[in-house]
């Protein structure tokens, strides 16, 4: 062992990354806040295998499929690994047939061999977390029910007024292409040069439509007309006019639709943070309805002014509330958000079930959070707001050490007891894996890991049953500054009492800011 | 879409399943647990990608690397699908030189191409559980903290005095060896054999040392009379009077490290949990130091008399708490665990990352949990307990449904309203996706899905401002069993008084029996 010349490359493979320390306990934190909303709604977990039977992918992702990782044949079956999380929750309604209705949800990997731009955030293997209602219900009310939920995640994440959620719906899009006399074969090619003008101006589009597509450009600058409008109950009540529009049977089917969503989402007391966007078309084949995505404010320049407005009395109370003094809230021009693109999407397709099992059709709804990106527009927020506390490796409370004299034994097995009465009662506890450890390495390692408590054993005060609670790092003049002598007996309850009030401190300041429960325990 | 044939099979790969339902809460459930106590213990997480470069795979597993599973060359780098999250870990610490110490945990799937048994849980792909201390200390101080997570996770689960901790230690195994005259080359494969002392009998042992390994049989009757040992502090006090065992440095060193560790367990509380078993060997080559292997009551039919005498005060106590009447504890023969093998497993290997990295030698010590087996024993025990409770599919506490005479309108808004109000609350709640649903429907709907409560809104009731809490499933004659009726504005409140009274009712019960959490709130 270890005595053969080492000569290979010490990495990850391409576009993988290790996650490690404080960011990969703020991106648990993360997948915490996420799952405990899916739950409040119902959500169960589904978990499937990492590969798939490659002919399970096959024919559905289009041009994509090119970017899906096959595993090698070694004898047996041909796999590959899955693509996203939608198509094996479809092959798995397919295979579960006596289920017609389900509220499922699913965080895990998915794989695409694309070009990666570490930077950028784009990755081979990175996570989605999703959240999918399948089952024939009344119009749009599990659509609704999943933008709440897309509410709940980033309110949960602490995004109030930083985000907006921009919708449209297929049948909206379709009809409108039907009426502005796009032919039947162009109609998808159309719509994905549409769901560029997030990305480029509207002449930049057209060129595409007219010279790359082959569309007459009296048609695409009618389509001009449509898509450019954003709004929310205003822009329905616009469209519900044109008599065009309603006389297309595509598009009144959405404009319904889409007059319900809103209803429903006023219930649900949501509408607000709605954009209702034209120019949304999303690039999967699958949608069949109301389709969204989520974007945040320095990355959504095209966010309409009446969506920006409808937001405004919310952004202004968070202002009032958060601590004065930071002018954080005006530097948007520098905000690292900016150009990340999308930070959730989703929509309604009822025709995916039917691939696999046609007698089966089970309509669904969904919503994917993309977890990478929300994980860097959060961490480059904490940083920025300085919450150290957030960005430790571990969540240790308390760190038992002890100190003596001359012929100083170390306490070892004391330390080991009392280390024990603390884990005993759920309290996150270390001590130094020394048998003789010094009083300030002690002291550095509880500081390093950003330790909140001490508890400190001393021989003397051991001998009458006593230990010293030490909040880290109080200023010179605090009332506990040099710790207070507690019984053993009531250890745990005293460490108790302080984590709560510590919590209680650093929620009052940071609640606002932070959002996410970051430095609680997450029992 | 859905036009062409379909002809493929409709399944997942083989030795590979889907989790759902009730299944995957409880698994999430035993995850939660599992976590907790490793955090507890200052443990940090890290993720490693799924596959990693072939060559960092290549020689860890000796004959074993045939069951890795390979991905295709695509172009680009050769990968692998990671075997377990040992070697990732090690890897990780030779491209991390800054980091000399770290207790890291890691809950993930690994993936081997074996003949799988999925009746006996042997799956290709399986999660593992794992915490490693990585770093050099004082000796026996990380081993001991391992152990004691060991206790905390089985007992954490509710598997108090179901479970024994065998240890022995490669030092004291390879100085039996060299006093008993094997010949140097011969010590792994001899060691192997032993191994299999909890499976086959001593005969069989020895006959594959003398026939197969060619070993003299005199050689093998002389190491008998060591392997069959088990004991705790009385076997270790054997030992150190044998001078023979003495003499050799490797039995010495071993047996001293022994000492200090029954020391350190002692300190911790959890000596009585551990069984010093001098028949356990382990498969895996990379181990240098103390070995253990967690049995379950059933598995484990060659536990020591002694060990077993220090865990029945425990089970008594367990017995006179839990509810009467269940005459389960001493069904011990119809014990569906019988035989599963082990449950957890791990030791110290000191030379892993040096393989990686020659300058960087770290020493580690570690644990991994087997799930899949760990959840088949809980779910059979839950099964056997009846505790419906654990089987439920979500966790939702709250079904909103409406009634109304004729001219009825569903009250959809006022639901999802109410709905809304539970969810920003923090409360699980669900209602019908129905525009007007019969009460039955809803009422069967909460039933099935096991939703202790239900809020009931009522057209004159509502007006009011008033709904109707009511819990499921009371008896008649309760003094709540029709409901009752509350304001509106304090519904949240209400309803988390009753879901912490239904929570304390359960856990005075079931607490004993399930250890698990199961059916409360994971918040």
């Amino acid at each position: 062992m270890g005595k053969e010349k080492i000569n290979f490359n010490l990495k990850t493979p391409k576009g993988t990354k290790d996650w490690s320390g404080s960011d990969a306990l703020l991106r648990d934190r993360i997948f915490t806040t996420i799952a405990d909303v899916f739950k409040r709604h119902g959500g169960t977990a589904l978990d499937t295998p990492v590969f798939e039977l490659r002919e399970i992918l096959a024919g559905k992702y289009g041009e994509d499929s090119k970017l899906i990782y096959d595993l090698q044949d070694q004898g047996g079956e041909i796999c590959s690994l899955r693509y996203d999380l939608t198509v094996p929750f479809a092959r798995w309604l397919a295979m579960n047939p006596d289920v017609r209705s389900m509220k499922r949800y699913h965080i895990a990997k998915v794989y695409r061999r694309d070009q990666p731009a570490v930077s950028k955030g784009r990755m081979r293997e990175f996570y989605q977390c999703d959240f999918d209602v399948a089952g024939t219900f009344d119009p749009m009310v599990p659509d609704a029910e999943v933008l709440k939920i897309v509410t709940e995640v980033f309110e949960g994440l602490g995004w109030q007024g930083r985000y907006s959620i921009k919708i449209n719906h297929r049948k909206i899009l379709d009809g409108v292409f039907e009426v502005c006399g796009v032919p039947a074969e162009k109609i998808r090619p159309i719509s994905s040069a549409v769901d560029k003008l997030d990305k480029m101006p509207w002449a930049d589009v057209r060129k595409e439509m007219v010279e790359e597509k082959g569309l007459d450009g009296a048609v695409a600058d009618k389509i001009e007309t449509y898509v450019v409008k954003k709004g929310t109950r205003d822009l329905l009540e616009t469209l519900l006019k044109d008599e065009a529009l309603l006389a297309n049977a595509s598009a009144k089917a959405g404009l319904e639709d889409m007059g319900l969503l809103m209803d429903y989402l006023e219930a649900f007391g949501v509408l607000d943070r709605i954009s209702f966007d034209m120019s949304l078309a999303r690039g999967l084949d699958y949608y069949t309805g109301v389709i969204y995505e989520v974007v945040t404010e320095g990355s959504a320049p095209a966010v309409s002014s009446s969506a920006a407005e409808a937001e405004k009395p919310q952004k202004s109370s968070k202002k009032s509330k958060s601590k004065g003094g930071n002018a954080d809230d005006d530097d948007r021009s520098n905000d690292p958000t900016l150009g990340v693109g999308s930070v959730a999407a989703g929509g309604r397709y009822d025709n995916l079930v039917g691939m696999f099992l046609p007698k089966a059709q089970i309509p669904c709804v969904g919503v994917s959070f993309g977890v990478d990106r929300i994980f860097s527009i959060t961490k480059a927020r904490l940083e920025r707001e300085q919450s150290a506390q957030a960005l430790r490796n571990s969540e240790v409370d308390v760190f038992v050490m002890a100190f003596g004299g001359k012929g100083f034994t170390g306490m070892l097995k004391e330390r080991m007891n009392v280390c024990q009465t603390l884990w005993n009662a759920g309290i996150k506890a270390e001590f130094s894996y020394k048998v003789k450890p010094k009083l300030p390495q002690q002291f550095k390692a509880a500081e390093q890991g950003g330790v909140p408590f001490a508890v400190i054993l001393g021989e003397d005060e051991l001998a009458q049953g006593k230990v010293r609670v030490k909040e880290m790092g109080l200023e010179e003049g605090h009332p506990e500054k040099e710790g207070v002598l507690v019984d053993l007996a009531t250890l745990p309850a005293e460490v108790n009492a302080r984590l709560a009030r510590r919590q209680d401190q650093a929620s009052a300041v940071t609640q606002q800011l932070e959002g996410l429960n970051v430095g609680a325990s997450t029992n």
